[in-house]
């Protein structure tokens, strides 16, 4: 029986404010990424988390972000390569870190909202491809990759592992990307199902226009902020199911 | 030839703000504790720090502070022991990723400014030192240590390497510890001769009382963020010198 | 029939993070406290608050907080008589002028969290009552006032009006002041029906300890930000009414 | 003899952090903008800069900038128009009432940084002069504004006052825009006189590819964070007396 990932960004919580429902999310996933203090998170939530998975058992990736709090790094910010080299690595690092003192090491790095920068942005992506390969011993991307992602493309040029992911929660530009919108919005149980089944029995995906493009995917996303989070995840779980896939991590190495 | 350490805090500017003289400080001393972060310093100018710091092939510690950019983390803030170990796990454990990826380890940590607070809480203390061992390899502590400083206790107790720091710009208590204060007064080059003589040649430190207490130490601190700072290390390097001493960094392992 | 006015403290939500139920609170109280972007809240939140509250037609006030947005305004952090007065004054006035553009008026200032240092520090607690002063036409302060307070004290002095506060979910020390705690417990419906009708019937508080103190206030607090606020806020209402009570707002002038 | 104003930015020091000479050069100008908290400043360092002008004498104006200290408010950020009316707003309303506490009123608002997007972007520059228009009695706009510039025409539309702004030490576009740049060059101080002069007496300024084009302004902007500032200024009152003109302020009713 053939296994997909499935994952989630965890540790979106910051001091007071609590975003997502991590201890629920995480026993349900098989790996997740975890907010590292610029766009969300912090030490102490990242610790927290850390705990949560581990006990779980689940696999840990960073989630970076850009230095944007109050916009919770969902807004693109003009910076510099140089900026973004060091704002990813510090981030990584700080995480990779936190993790060995758990005897634990870092799975892959996925970058969070308006990063997405890095995959039009040439001289980003090369900075942050420097800041994965000077941050983990075996660079790994997770993202919703689709052509002419230029970081998914520096990165896999240099030997590093691309995690393609697929997002039934999101909508799809006939391009193969992903619609980032401010605040989510809502989307059926059974649409989530729906899209799930059509992924991988028909290595389809449907687009905003409507239309069908192909989609290859070794992990899905699931978002935990959503108040329906719990009910989407079960979905990912009964439409994987359905299609006779199983759930199961993917082997990086 | 007997040898002292002449060590001083670094990369504490921030963004578009400049502190201190990093370039001209750095070659003229053995070792340099680098800001995190959290009370100062950024991922940009802790690159930036590393990079002339691997130059001039000085020792690399952390000065790790509190969250508290607006008080350059000199406020006490009423933080729990897992606050504690959260926020200097990840500032420690942010900079030795960032050293790695250089080839370079972490020498040692330094607590800056109101986590002097960690001299006086148990608890913190403690959860520092946990701190400490879970993001080194060798923990060592640079810090200007007296009698009943609870961390170097918690510290020393576990086998850390504890280096005692002196301040020669920098008043006295009679019970040997260091009168903070938000804005640094300027002490003539002359007087900061004296006292680093004083401290090689007696072993001993006037305090604001005027009467003169024993002090020992293996580093002396050099301040890089006065308008007179390049005078004053000249002025210590001097009185290094006319003691018969010479500088040399501290040898951790 | 005698009234008592009900508040609530809002506009804690920051960018993407949501904390208590505004929308669902506001209705159900006759003034409201607003977060101005120290402790928590933001100017968008504040604007988004401020027009439910115009809706609603509820008094509104300044909550202002200490600067630490990691730690909620909740760890005490030493700062100075001018950082006092800046810190009320700035945020005050960001209020002041945002209500101004909405043809309204500030009702009050209600310092938060542990700002509580107001009420035991003298030169800080007259910083603050200069801020009051300075940012208000008519100073009026909204707090748990007990004996010692030195804020109510330097206001008072001065011709402000003080609206003494009681929180029905709180615990009470013996020497009438509330019980701070980082993360806020659940209280029974019930319980809070009784504290209320204890206050409003006999002019007393049950403290920690068992024994029951004088207690008055002008103003009952009901928190917007547990899982059971709105249940807790429908218990103090009906408390009110059994008592033979009606809610109304405090009138400053 | 006709006179021309002449402004600087002032308040844009940081905690501990400072920046520019504000003490020698705002006895210099006519009139100041003063950061607001955003990109710089903090609420101590407005009320020292407040202090300063008053004493001085000169107009005050708000310098609101993008909530991104990390970049001093010059990386354009994607904001919303609510984010722009909520920003500005918060920001000028703040100097407002720290300025009424004075006895002051507000002079005037000129954008900061990256805000210059508010003179391409419609949505956001109609936001912005909201802002304006329900922040202050009069609406005045400093900005260095050349054809095209939607913040500007959405202001004047509405009946603001528009004072045009020169910045003899930047380079222009042919457009008649300065060009932003993250780190300013210096220019050296006859280079300064010359471009005064050639304001004053022909109307003109050289642009960055050689040709001379029409340039009117009201006031000239002198920067006070380079090292050799008041160099500068003092090049500027020379550029003006040489050309038979003399220094005062605008008259903004």
């Amino acid at each position: 029986m053939p296994s997909i990932d499935l994952n989630s960004d965890c540790g979106e919580s910051f001091g007071n404010w609590t975003l997502g429902r991590d201890e629920d999310v995480i026993p349900l996933v098989t790996t997740i990424s975890i907010a590292c203090g610029f766009h969300a998170g912090d030490p102490v939530t990242m610790l927290r988390t850390i705990d949560v998975a581990k006990r779980s058992g689940v696999r840990i990736g960073a989630h970076p972000g850009l230095p944007d709090l109050l916009g919770f790094g969902r807004r693109t910010m003009d910076i510099s390569p140089s900026d973004t080299y060091a704002y990813i690595a510090y981030q990584v690092g700080a995480l990779v870190s936190l993790l060995a003192a758990q005897d634990l090491t870092l799975n892959h790095v996925k970058p969070h909202g308006a990063l997405d920068m890095l995959r039009r942005d040439r001289a980003l992506a090369e900075a942050a491809a420097d800041a994965f390969f000077d941050s983990m011993d075996r660079p790994a991307l997770y993202w919703p990759v689709a052509e002419g992602n230029l970081l998914a493309n520096a990165l896999g040029a240099r030997g590093a592992r691309i995690v393609r992911e697929f997002y039934p929660d999101l909508e799809y530009a006939s391009d193969g990307t992903t619609v980032l919108e401010r605040h989510k919005r809502a989307v059926s149980a059974d649409e989530v199902k729906t899209r799930v089944r059509r992924l991988l029995e028909d290595g389809r995906v449907k687009t905003v226009d409507g239309s069908l493009i192909e989609m290859r995917a070794e992990s899905i996303c699931a978002h935990g902020d959503t108040p329906d989070a719990l009910e989407v995840i079960h979905a990912i779980h009964e439409g994987i199911e359905r299609s006779g896939w199983t759930v199961g991590p993917v082997d990086i190495a």
